[in-house]
C-alpha cells in the first residue's frame, strides 16, 4: 500500500534528524529557552520582516490552536471561521473545552469571505440583546484550507481591513503553510502574512518536521504571559530545543529547505492533477498546492484504492465520490508515476 | 406604552405574592432542603408518574441549561440542538463555558427531527476520524420553541427513539412549558414528556412566577450527585423555599393555577392572532401558544409601535419586517382590545 | 426548635415584600435595565462616593464570587485568599470551574494579612520556574469572615496599598457586609471599601432581602462587559428589578433599614456573647459582629441542641467542641431571651 | 558550565535517536494507531502483568496529568495531592483549567500518607455541607516524588486500600520512574503499581528519551474514550510512531535500556552523595534516587555555582540554602568526577 492519504505519513526531512544527531548530548536550558529556539524566532522575526514579533514553537496544530485562541479572548467572545474549519470541525471541541464558542460561517470551498466577516460582527454588535450573544473577537482562517484552497493577498487584506474595523483579531493557522507559499497560484509572502494577521503559525509537522508549529504573534496586544498560557495547557515541551533547531533547518537561508520540500510536493502533485483532468474526472475543489479533491465513480475509488491510500471525502451523487490525494515533502517520485499509470488505467 | 415584548414584564402572580408574605417569617432550612422544596417536588412527581424523578429548582433558564448539560455530558460530549436553539443563540455561550460545544442542525420553524438527529449522530459514530470529532450525547428541544411552536406527542416519540437507539440524553426546555400544554394544538400531557425525556424542566419566570425553573430528572443516570452540579455553578439559592412556596401555588390542584394563566394568555394571543389573520397578514411562522411571530408592513410596524413595545424579529424584504408578539399570564383583556383595535386600523 | 445556626432562615423584611407587592403588576424591561435597578444603583454610587463605579445586582454569593473572579482573571491568573475563606472551602470549586486556581494563604480567624499576600506574589514573581506557577492577579476577602472577624481600616488599607504595588485587584466579599459596617468594632465606612477595594459586594440575601448582592466595580478596567459574564455564568435574573426593588428599600435614607437590621442582630449578638462570657466559655474566635464561635463541653452542647438549631463547628479536644450562634436581622428578642436562659442553666 | 540542575538537558540515548533514523521513511497511519505504539503498548501490558490495560502515549508529563485528570472526574470533583505536588506547585492551574480543584494535603518530604487521604475522604463525605465541598475523587501521587523520595511497597499498598475503601482513584506520575525503579532503596516492580493504582504513567522525557509518558490505565472504568481527551486537549500528536518507537527502544528485552539508563544515574547520583555526606553537608531530605537535596554553606553554593549549574531549592537560614542536585541517563562520569572533586575543596 502506498499512501497519498494525508501529508504526516513519514517522519522528518534527513537534514533535520542529522541535526537533532549533531546536537544530541549539547547539554541546554529547558522549555524552549534555549539558543536554537532564539535562533529560529530570530529568523521567523527576519523573514517576516517584523522585530517585535513573539514566537513560540509548538509541538502540533490543535495545541497551537486552542492555546492561541484562548489566550486572545475574554470569556464571553468567540471565534468567526468557516464551517469546514479545523477547530469547527475536527479538533474535538478543544477550542469550546476551553470556554469559547466557535462561531461557523458558511463557506466557499473552505474559506469565508470579508463580507460574512462583516455582517457577522454588525449582527451581534447592532443586535438589541448583544449581551445575550457570544461577542465574536476572532476570526480564524486556515490557508491552505481544508479544503486545500488558498486566499489571495488581495482577499487577506480585505478581511484584514474588516477585521481593523470591526476590531477583530485575524489568527491564521498555517499547518501547510509551506505548500501554500510554494503554490503557483499563491501571491501572498510570508512578510504579508505578517503584516495582515495579529497571530499565525507556521506548520512543520506536515512541511518536513517530526513535529513543530511555529506561532508567531504580530499583534502586541496577543504577546503578553503566553508562556503561561502554554504551560498551563500543557504545551511546553522540555526539551523545547528540539523544536528550534528544526525551525532552524527549515527556514534558514530564507526558507531554502522549507520551500524546496513544498514545491517537491506541489509539483507532483500538478502531475497528479493533471492525469486525473485528462482523465475527465471533475473536482470537489478546484486547488493548487499539495491537496487534491477529485471526484470519481465508486468503482474508479474501488480499483485506486487497491494499492494506494487515499482519504475519502463525501458522496457526490449514487455512483460517485469525492476523495482527497495529498502529496508530501517525502512523497517519491516513483510512486507518482505509479499513481498516475494506475489513474490512466481506471475504470470509467 | 403597553407591553407585548415578552413574557416576563410583571412580577408574579398574587397567590404566589400571598403565599411568600404568609410563609415569611417562618424558620427553614436553607439551599432546598426545606418542606416546601419536598412538597412542590412530590408535586411534580405525582403529575409526571414518575415516583423515582429528581426534582430541583432553579432560578433561571439559562442556570438550568448549563447546569443540566455540562452535569450530563463527558468533557468530549456535545448537545445537538436547532440552529434557532437558546442554548446557541441567546445565551452568551453558556454550554461552551462549561466546555462543551452545541452542535446546531438546521431546523424548520424552530424545531428539529428525529431524522436528522440520527444523522448527526451516524455522521460521527461512523467516521473515520471519530475521535477527533465532538462526539454527540444529548438533544436539547424547547417546547414552545423560540419561534412559538410545539412538538407533537408523535414527533416528541420519534425522536425519543432515536435518542434510545443512538445512546443520546434527550433534554426538554420547558421555559415556557404552560403556555404549550394550554395550546389548542397541543396533545401531549406533562406525562409524556416524563416518558419521552431523560430531563426537562418546567418554567416558572415565564408562567406565572417570580422567577423558578423546576428541573425534572427521570433518567437516574443523571440523578446523581446534581446538588453539586448546581452549587457549583451558582444556582443554589440560599431561601430555596422561595422557589418551593412558588411551585407549589402554581402546581398544586392538578396544575390549576399554572394550566389557567396560561389558558389566559393563549386565548389572548389567539384572539390578537384572529385579528391579525383577518387583516390578511401573514405570519413568519404559524404558531397556537402564546407567542406570535406575524409579518408586518414596515409603515405598520411604525404606527403599532408607537404605543405598544413589541420585540423586532427580522427583516423579511424591503418593505415589510417580521415581529413578535407576546401575551402572558399577565396580560390585561383591556390592553388587548386596545392592540386589536389598533390592528384593526393599521395603514397598509 | 429555634434557630440559630445561620442568618438565612427566614424570607424578606416586610417592608421589603410590601414594596415587591406595590409594584407587582408594574410592566418593566427585563434583565436588570429597569429603573429600580438604576435607582438602586445610584443610591450605591451615592453612597460610596464613587459616580464611576458600575453596579450589578446577582441573586447570590457563589455566582457574585465565581463571576468578578472570572471576570476579572486571564485563564493563567489566581486569586489568593484565606484558607477558611468561602470561595475555598464552601463553594464546591465554583472558582476553580471557571479555570482558576484558588491560592490558600494560612488564616488568623479567618484573615490574611498585607505581608502574607505581598509574599505570595514576590515568591511567584521572583521564582526562576515563574511561567509554570500560577500567577496570582486578585486577592480575595470577604467581611465579617468566615469565622466572623472583621478588617480593620488600617489592614484594609495595607492590603490595598500592596495590592497597588503588586498589581493585584481587591475583591471584597461582603455577603454579611451590614453586620459588619454595624459591629461595634468597626471603623470602616462603606465609602472606604469602595475607595480601598477594586471590587466589592453588599450583600442582601443574609441582611434582610429575599436574596440579592449588589456587585460594586470601582476600577473601570474590571467594568467593561460584565454583563456578558453575568448571562454567560447564568447569573442574569430575568425579572431583574426584583433586585433593584430589595436594594432600594435596604439602601434609601443612607441605608436606613440595612443598618438598623444589622444593628438589631449585632446587639442581640452582643447579649448572648454576654451570657457566654459570665458563664466562663472561651471563645474559638473573639467577634463582634453577628456570629459567635463558642466553645462548650460537649454535654453543654448536648442540651443546648435540644430545642436550639447552631452549627457545629469543630471539635477542640477530647470533651469539648466549637459551635456557631448566628443572630440576624429575623432574630426575635424572646428567642435570644429564651436562648440565653438556656446557656445560664447548661451543664458545665 | 556544567549541567546538574535537572535530568532533561540533553536529547535521547543514541540508540533511540537510531532507530528514529532507520524508520524514517516508513508510512505509517498517524495518531498512535501504528504498529510501533501497538509494540510498545503490548510491551507494557506484558511488563505489567496486564493484558487489559489501556496504553497511550502522550508528549509530556503536564499533558499526561490535566488529560488524565479531567477524563476521571466529574465536574465537582477534585483530586487529592501533596501540597509539593508538581499539579499543585509548577503546572499553572492546568488542572484548575480543566475545572477541577486539586485538593492539597500537607507532605512530609514530598508524600503524603493513607491516613490523610482517609481524613480528607471522610472531612467531605460526613461533612452535613458535603455539596458545598469539593467531592475528593481521585488521589495523585508521583514517584519519585518532587523532593526525590520514594513510596515503599507497603506505603502504596495502605494507600491503595484506603482508595478502595473510599472509592477514589489512585493516580501516580511516573515522570521519573525508571530511576526510582533503579535506586537501592525501592521495593516495587513495575507490577506492583500496576496493581495498585488505577493509572500511571512511565515517564520517558527524563528517562532516555526525547520526549514521552507512557500512560498506562489499569481501571476499565477509566478507558472509555480517552482517546477523545487526548485530542480534545491537544495531546495527540500527528506522527504518534515517534512515542512508540521510542518506547519500544526503552522498554524492550524487560526494560533493559531503560532500568541501565536509570541505574547510570541513580549511582552516580550515589556517589555524589558520598562526598556531600564525608563532606558532612546535612540534606534537606534523604533520597536515593537521582535527585539530591542537600543544604550548603551560601559560600560554597557560591563556589559551586560558578562551574556547575544546580537548582536553587530553598533558603534555610541565615546562611545556609539547599539546592538540588540531579543526575541523569546523559550525565558523564568525568563530569561527576569533577564535581566531587569541587565538592571536596568547597569553603565552609
Amino acid at each position: 500500500m502506498i499512501y497519498f492519504n494525508c501529508d504526516y505519513n513519514e517522519g522528518a526531512h534527513p537534514h533535520i534528524l542529522q541535526k537533532l544527531s549533531e546536537t544530541n548530548l549539547e547539554q541546554t536550558p529547558g522549555y524552549g529557552e534555549d539558543a536554537y529556539c532564539k535562533e529560529a524566532a530570530d529568523l521567523i522575526r527576519t523573514l517576516c520582516h517584523c522585530p517585535d514579533a513573539a514566537v513560540h514553537f509548538l509541538v502540533g496544530g490543535t495545541q497551537a490552536n486552542l492555546t492561541v485562541i484562548s489566550s486572545a479572548l475574554r470569556p464571553y467572545q468567540g471565534v468567526l471561521c468557516a464551517d469546514t474549519g479545523h477547530i469547527h470541525l475536527h479538533e474535538t471541541g478543544a477550542v469550546e473545552a476551553t470556554g469559547h464558542k466557535v462561531l461557523s460561517l458558511p463557506s466557499v470551498n473552505g474559506k469565508i469571505s470579508a463580507r460574512q466577516i462583516q455582517m457577522a460582527y454588525y449582527d451581534q454588535a447592532n443586535n438589541d440583546a448583544f449581551e445575550h450573544i457570544v461577542q465574536p473577537k476572532m476570526v480564524y482562517l486556515s490557508s491552505p484550507s481544508e479544503l486545500g484552497t488558498l486566499y489571495s493577498r488581495k482577499e487577506l487584506e480585505e478581511i484584514h481591513n474588516v477585521c481593523r474595523e470591526c476590531g477583530l483579531y485575524l489568527f491564521l493557522d498555517g499547518a501547510r503553510l509551506s505548500y501554500g507559499l510554494a503554490a503557483e497560484e499563491n501571491d501572498l509572502a510570508l512578510a504579508d502574512l505578517a503584516s495582515f494577521c495579529d497571530v499565525f503559525y507556521m506548520g512543520g509537522t506536515k512541511c518536513g518536521a517530526l513535529f513543530g508549529e511555529a506561532v508567531v504573534i504580530i499583534n502586541q496586544e496577543l504577546q503578553k504571559d503566553f508562556r503561561y498560557m502554554i504551560k498551563q495547557k500543557g504545551g511546553m515541551l522540555a526539551k523545547g530545543r528540539l523544536l528550534g533547531i528544526q525551525f532552524v533547518e527549515l527556514l534558514k537561508s530564507n526558507m531554502e529547505l522549507y520551500l524546496s520540500l513544498a514545491k517537491h510536493a506541489d509539483r507532483l502533485a500538478d502531475q497528479i492533477r493533471y492525469a486525473l483532468t485528462q482523465k475527465g474526472y471533475p473536482y470537489l475543489v478546484e486547488t493548487t498546492a499539495n491537496q487534491i479533491f477529485v471526484i470519481l465513480p465508486d468503482k474508479a475509488i474501488a480499483a485506486l484504492t487497491q494499492n494506494f491510500s487515499v482519504t475519502y471525502q463525501c458522496r457526490v451523487d449514487d455512483s460517485h465520490s469525492a476523495i482527497r490525494i495529498c502529496t508530501s515533502w517525502a512523497t517519491r517520485t516513483e510512486d507518482v508515476d505509479s499513481l498516475i499509470h494506475t489513474i490512466n488505467t481506471l475504470p470509467d
